[in-house]
């Protein structure tokens, strides 16, 4: 049994990421973890054996501080899709030479539904090899979209991110008082979790989105322009919050009907992007008034000036989750978020099967968009609500956030 | 003499024009002013008697916290341009018709370049028509391109976000690991100060923008990519700041080689938009690299939860140091930012005249940008950073910043 702990951070960067790693480091740390490495990129550094030792990197009380209030990946991160083991066996003896190498006997990855195919074919293959290494999946994704668990560490921070930004918006596309549709977009491919998140800008100072348009409900664009008109006539601003995986009746992505450059990665995911512009030029083009399309883009993911302090701490508990969980002896498994209640709301973690979370992704129930396919239910409020609740106060330094920087 | 005060707020919104706002309508209660009323947007909503008594709307403590805390202009903007007075005397009688009828001794616009052009106007017809109704300009815009002040309220906030949005790109861009150009569309139509502030990035936890790319210098598309191309083989994250009004060596701006639908609005502005995503495909197309682009869009000048308490308390001076000089018999000035001291930072207000103010752009300093033409000198950095220093805590209730939002 290896005396060492390794952990990866896999897939699209998050503002709550750093802080499962130091929920990890510090439950490996306490239970006796002689050397803690990270990952450089993920498994794809690893099969390079780009690996830091975090036991020297992050030693301090004021690194764990920085690290939480760091978005993106500290490690790095990648997107690599391992190989089936019968067609290249080889990239499993090699990660298995390399992690004895280390002397590793617990294996961490954080990350989303990809990250989780990742442990899975790893733990398959230890099974197979009697390996006595553990291999723990960690959740993250700000898509929310993992199965099995009630929601994913930094979802709540991206869905209280476009919460304030969106009354931000709405305030400001009010102040003209003119014709005025505002369409933005948000992230998602499939699952429309952060889009719906825009229905939580509508409160008692915010008059709130106006109408928000998921992956999970098909895009109709002369339905989509007819309410656009009816509500232009009702109000002089418009607010629309928009998915950019919606797709059209026939499957295509509307974004596919833009000129957008596109661009497929490994996973075989398309980049979506252009669905805001094409659709603002679509109002322009057939409604009297005025667009703007705004692509929240990357920023959405990587306010680590604007957390939410329940997402934070839940991030880092699953992390330490994962640790206790490996070291009583478990491989295999992904630590999930389990909800006792909603008031009081309350969380406890849960061990479930990682196959049982692979390649899977969790949609938005078609019953949480009210029947006139524009607004969320209130059901969806209260399951979101919570996730967003409490801050934690950015350090700032000379006027900006500090952070901290991974050793290169 | 009138006995009552009317203020308006015009053109782009800013995160700070309703501390102004504050600044104002506290002066002017201390000073005696029996009623403020708010012209609802603008000279445009005066013309129509749109008009709220803001004695009525604003008058708790908490309001007036809340209205430091919301972004965009609370009693709604404009962009009307007055008329010439010879061609359309009857617009300039109808507005001092109206301002008689609500009794108004003192009159305040907050805004920028085209709002000192109108209180420019107002006050010379005023002086020709011997009214004694006193006309005071205020200063706001995050653009910063007014003339004779040391800076604009609104300047400060908007850097202080770009300053911390770009830190948190670059963190995220650079997770990945592999070759990638980000390029950052920031406003300022002809004048690069918000794009320039994409240089307080760097510092002891951030490595920076590798490019900040100003209107005030000419734009050689060859020399840019050549850039890109020897700043991609030396790492592998390359971060652009683009200003949305570079322009080539002809003139005309980068965008408009885009094929994005353009919009000229009452004051010959185009709307620029897309520069960054034609730049974006223009590397893709000619660099073997990953590419995206980000348009700051309205977030940059609407993010209420992040602003600069140097900034907000400056935009309340002004306001003050307005109404003040008003009720001592000042007509025709906007009040001005005067910079004593860097070290420890020192300002003072003074008066100018408006008329030196209206219509002219301030630009950036062409000796503040470096001989390669990559990145701004330390003399833009010892300007801009005491500008961002200190914030102002949001309140968060139920998980979100709270506004207060204007009367109908």
């Amino acid at each position: 049994m290896g005396n060492n702990a390794i952990i990866g951070q896999s897939g699209g960067p998050t503002a709550v990421i750093n802080s499962t790693l130091a929920g990890v480091l510090q439950a490996c740390m306490a239970r006796g973890a002689r050397t803690i490495y990270g990952m450089s990129h993920g498994i794809e550094g690893l099969l390079e054996e780009h690996v830091v030792n975090l036991s020297d990197t992050l030693g301090s009380e004021m690194d764990i501080e920085l690290l939480k209030r760091t978005p993106a990946s500290y490690l790095g991160t990648c997107r690599y899709k391992l190989p089936d083991v019968t067609q290249q066996p080889e990239v499993y003896e090699k990660i298995f030479a390399i992690l004895d190498k280390l002397d590793i006997g617990y294996f961490f990855y954080i990350g989303g539904n990809d990250s989780m195919d990742t442990i899975a074919k790893l733990s398959e293959y230890g099974r197979v090899t009697r390996s006595d290494i553990r291999f723990m999946g960690v959740p993250k994704t700000i898509d929310n979209d993992l199965a099995l668990t009630d929601h994913t560490p930094g979802f709540g921070s991206a869905a209280k991110y476009i919460g304030v930004v969106m009354k931000e918006i709405i305030r400001d596309a009010t102040c003209y008082g003119n014709k005025y549709v505002t369409i933005v977009e948000i992230m998602g491919r499939n699952a429309g979790w952060l889009t719906a998140a825009a229905a939580l800008a509508r409160g008692e100072d915010c008059e709130g989105v106006n109408l928000i348009c998921l992956p999970e409900i098909p895009f109709h664009i002369d339905r989509f322009l007819a309410k656009v008109e009816q509500m232009q006539k009702e109000q002089n601003s418009v607010v629309i919050a928009v998915s950019e995986g919606v797709k059209l009746p026939d499957g295509r992505y509307v974004c596919e009907l833009s000129d957008d450059a596109r661009f497929v990665d490994a996973f075989g995911h398309r980049k979506l992007t252009g669905t805001a512009r094409y659709l603002s030029n679509l109002v322009a083009n057939n409604i009297d008034t005025l667009t703007r399309s705004i692509e929240l883009s990357t920023l959405q993911r990587c306010a680590g000036h604007l957390t939410s302090r329940t997402d934070i701490t839940e991030a880092y508990q699953v992390g330490g989750a994962a640790a206790k969980a490996a070291f009583e002896g478990e491989t295999g498994k992904m630590v999930a978020l389990r909800r006792i209640s909603n008031d009081p709301y309350q969380v406890t973690t849960e061990l479930v099967n990682v196959l049982d979370v692979a390649n899977v992704e969790k949609k938005v129930p078609v019953d949480w968009v009210n029947s006139y396919r524009t607004d969320m239910t209130s059901e969806f409020l209260q399951y979101a609500r919570p996730l967003i609740q409490a801050e934690l106060t950015p350090m700032y330094i000379n006027g900006l956030t500090r952070h901290i920087q991974r050793p290169i």
